[in-house]
């Protein structure tokens, strides 16, 4: 092998992270016919096409992966997130079905259910013999689901669960699998015995005969036609009375005796549903790889167009020149290029923690570790926001750069824009998923602080960010080294010193966050709603750059893992563009808070233009490293 | 009425303008019937559809509106513009489809052609009986047209031109009505006579037979699905040595005698071609005005959804708040209104002087204003840049906005969304467009200062800046004045000084200006190419702050021209969000370039949160000032 194509496979090794074989399999195993879907057929093809499909992966045993192998299922519990990430190098249609039948539906039943769910139903569930749906949201509530309105209420007579739809928007809407395909769901619902509320609880409601006819008491509607994911089947469930035995209730966190009452290892019923909820981080971190992988294609198809396509000429000269080597075009997708690297280290981050904390059976007696808990749920939130919208602004920026051509369905980006829209939405509203992200930070400040008063606190404020917090984020001992080492010559560091990005990383999150912690602090009771609502665009951002952090640390861990060479020093120059860029795009913030002089600001923007030339021959070594199946891109302007 | 209807009528009359009369009639005609669609339909049922729309409004004589009197057109030339933007609140399919029948294939007869091309076609193209393509973009060339491939050679013996396509990248492409409906075709070629290219030319070409069927040499291909505009046929076409009359050749520029001999008033083919292009205007004015349309309608219903909305309740309340009191919700939808202010009123300005320059006759004798109009062509083209992607991420945020609600293809947003994509690209690609921009602004630059070098240019750059451009942008000496009172009192202005406002406009266009022609002039024969793309992005942010500013100027004229009320103190607020969101976003600009201090830059952004909170109650009332069609509103979401 040249010593270029050595870097590429290094890079390559790299990106691929824990489950490296696993994606070498996928990559030959991916077969278009099973993974490719057509634009423009009508929305009923699509559908029938994507189910086709999904029957097609399970018959081919993807379906039993990360399930428990006492039941038949295959691989690790990491490995499926892996495969949504490699399946959504193919149609987006077909991986958020995947997702639903698998993820959302099987997930909920292995991970909320209990033994007799798991004898009954995940065999069937991984063969996809038996479809089902995740019944969660409804028209009056998305976000704030505990609010939900659906009833689950105890009939002590008949031992049953009676599922009641009480108002028009309790209905459940833009569920997966609900309109054509499922014949069960979970559905989740206020949980009633007696006159006593227990909070939301998932159970499992046959929704659908053998024929595929609506149970009685189940009304079940169309979605009809989005923005796109025109093979996901979204529609509707309402609920009139429908009774289920109480043996369908998802139990491993509470459950109804034989004696109708109810019990919970867990007190209140929100920390029960959260707990809950926290079981099915999973289905997050998918959405996040998923999206990641979307961009990446653009980012393969935008770079092999770019490098080819000729306009203007230049001066002096009868030729026209290749666009890429314009720096606005360079501009346009090499730091977002930049970013897919730096997002792909972190997502294999946190998909590993996954594993190690849901993917591994705890030793007997030990407890849960909650803190560890906590932490991955914000992270992958954080993730999770921070890469749908990088996915949604690359495509979109792809397809531009792609010109007309971008815009016609054979080259493959307008499908994935329109699918990949939604992922910032569903599976969490991203700015409700930053928030939740900068209520974890501020949860741990107030814990961290107790009773201190204002005073009091403002002088703790620096130490205990630069001791506490920080040393908690920063994995690795050996990046804080590196950023106490640029520390007090920020402005000296050169552009491409790791501690200095690192420390300007970290400068911003902490800063942030201990300036929203103090503003926060002077809640009362009557201020509450106005002092945080008067700060959500402080918080936010608080929540953001945080990611941002845990991104950068996640990349350059990464990058410490490397042996020294030719593909670590491109990768340096990968990660050195998206630390500038970011430094580059908040530079109001650093100027704001005296972290950038206004000559090493203006340097930044210098340094991006550098990097993004510095880089440009190495844009098609850069795509080729992400490694995506060929026979995936079809687009014409994308073939050599 | 009470005070507050008051107030919105007399907004919806500012944002109105010159042709009120108009807007209001089409207000009561634009019938859903034949211009909403319906998403969904497969693409043939909407290229159907769309067919039959179109034939129904030319019934109606909405294609008469900008042609000749002389001819049965009615109305003047900008009420076509006009009319574009009132259709595009419905579906824009239509629109583009309308938009390429009257507007590029009849404008091209009627401004590139002369008498016998009118006599011979406008009453057909008006009825819509001869349906016609604009068939400019080749394979190979959609920004560099200058280049395109297709040559029509002239054949002295039959007095024929021979239109060919020489190479496969030469085939015309992505060209409206072609794929479908198309009976001839105005087609952008080299014209060539003996051994002379005379460049760029247009020329009427018969595609299809009545029956539909491609005449012989000419082959029609389709583009098939695209992102958006599904019921637009685009297509193709390539010439396999087609003959056509001399007569063809659309002949207001260049002409070719019955002795064989080319004659042209204006010297040099490429000062030609751009001249032409010129009189073409029109088609960018619309499509800025059209995606200002779509992005006002998306505000409409993500506004009034907001409004409605409740998700998560207050501190100590059961009640859930409604989403746009959410700062965070405010920030997503209400700076992003202001803007859509801004540039409606800058559209109007450019209406109106299109209409000025364009749709009045020239008294005998006068010469062309050749300044004025390429100060037009430089407006338009940035304008519609701006607009254009003001429009894609404004219906993006109202997506968002809206949650999974807003993904549903019944609540408008989706096909909005996917529609207006590409009207960053047709027309000219917008990074291309700023660049023009920014030539224009340059090649002014140069002419004032011919030889002068770097040093004695250096001392010069700021009087001139200050004296020279500055009062040629400004229009008004009003506004002047305003801006010369803020003047050295930057820091203690109130961030709501107008005058302030329009400094920090101006300061911002003119020092970058100022700085990236300095940088250019160091440009010589051999380093042109390095040096210009090296400062792409200073280039590009040139013009755009440019942009930025002519619309701020017209905004501010705008408000000038009101009586003072409440209407004009709403007004002013709207424009204050306007202005400071601008500054907000280029804050780092100003901070590194000693504009703002860091504590005043700060102040903007709780400026920009307190204009957010200030404005929330008015927000429903700032969308009805639109106007918008209830009946053009179908989203469910969106009735209150």
């Amino acid at each position: 092998m040249s010593e270029q194509s050595v870097a590429i496979d290094e890079l390559r090794h790299l990106l691929d992270g824990h489950w490296e074989d696993l994606r070498q399999r996928a990559r030959t195993d991916l077969e278009p016919e099973w993974a490719l879907g057509e634009p423009g057929e009508p929305v009923e093809a699509q559908r029938e096409r994507v189910h086709r499909q999904l029957l097609e992966l399970a018959k081919r045993d993807y379906g039993r992966i990360g399930f428990p192998r006492a039941y038949g299922g295959t691989l690790d519990y990491g490995a499926s997130c892996v495969m949504f990430e490699m399946q959504a190098y193919g149609d987006l249609s077909l991986v958020v079905k995947t997702g639903v039948q698998f993820g959302l539906f099987g997930g909920a039943v292995a991970r909320l259910g209990t033994e007799r769910h798991h004898q009954a139903y995940l065999e069937d569930i991984m063969t996809a013999r038996l479809l089902g749906s995740f019944a969660m949201t409804e028209e009056g509530h998305g976000s704030n689901v505990q609010q939900l309105e659906t009833t689950a209420t105890y009939d002590p007579d008949t031992q049953e669960l009676v599922i009641t739809s009480p108002t028009p928007s309790s209905k459940k809407t833009y569920i997966g699998n609900a309109a054509r395909d499922g014949r069960m769901a979970v559905v989740f619902a206020q949980l009633v015995t007696g006159a006593e509320n227990h909070g939301v609880h998932a159970i499992l409601v046959p929704v659908r005969d053998a024929g595929g006819n609506a149970l009685p008491g189940v009304t079940i509607g169309d979605n009809g036609v989005k923005a796109g994911l025109p093979g996901v089947d979204n529609g509707t469930f309402s609920f009139d009375e429908v009774h289920v035995p109480k043996d369908n209730l998802l139990n491993a966190f509470g459950d109804i005796g034989d004696d109708g009452i109810y019990v919970s290892h867990i007190e209140g019923k929100n920390a029960r549903f959260f707990t809950m909820l926290g079981t099915l981080v999973r289905g997050r971190v998918c959405v996040g790889g998923g999206s990641g992988s979307a961009a990446k294609k653009a980012l393969a198809i935008a770079v092999r167009y770019g490098a080819q396509r000729r306009q203007f000429e230049a001066p002096g000269s009868d030729d026209e020149i290749v666009v890429l080597d314009y720096l606005a075009h360079q501009r346009k997708l090499l730091p977002r290029l930049a970013k897919s690297y730096a997002l792909s280290l972190a997502q294999n981050a946190v998909t590993e923690r996954l594993q190690e904390l849901h993917g591994t059976p705890r030793p007997e007696g030990q407890e849960e570790d909650k803190v560890a808990q906590r932490e991955l749920e914000s992270r992958v939130a954080g993730l999770k926001a921070v890469t749908t919208w990088h996915a949604l602004d690359t495509i979109q920026a792809c397809r531009e750069a792609c010109g007309g051509a971008g815009y016609m369905a054979e080259n493959q980006l307008a499908q994935m824009r329109a699918d990949v829209d939604v992922f910032t939405t569903f599976e969490g509203d991203n700015t409700v998923l930053l928030q939740l992200v900068a209520k974890g930070l501020l949860t741990e400040y107030q814990s961290m602080w107790g009773d201190l008063d204002v005073t009091e606190m403002v002088g703790m404020v620096t130490r205990q960010v630069a001791e506490g917090l920080v040393e908690r984020t920063t994995g690795r001992a050996g990046l804080q080294r590196l950023v106490d080492a640029a520390k007090g010559r920020d402005d000296e560091s050169a552009m491409d010193d790791r501690g200095w990005q690192l420390s300007m990383f970290e400068q911003r999150a902490d800063h942030t966050l201990e300036t929203v912690g103090l503003r926060l602090r002077k809640a009362t009771k009557d201020n509450a709603f106005e002092l945080f609502n008067g700060a959500q665009d402080h918080v936010l951002f608080a929540a953001r750059t945080h990611i941002d952090r845990c991104v950068m640390e996640a990349a350059c861990e990464a990058e410490d893992g490397m042996a020294d060479g030719p593909a670590k020093d491109l990768f340096g120059q990968v990660l050195s563009l998206y630390a500038l860029s970011s430094i580059e795009d908040d530079r109001a913030w650093f100027l704001e808070h005296g972290r950038l002089t206004t000559t090493r600001s203006r340097s930044v923007t210098a340094a991006v233009n550098d990097l993004c030339r510095a880089l440009r021959p190495r844009a098609l070594d850069l795509v080729d490293a992400f490694a995506i199946p060929d026979a995936l891109i079809t687009a014409p302007i994308a073939q050599l």
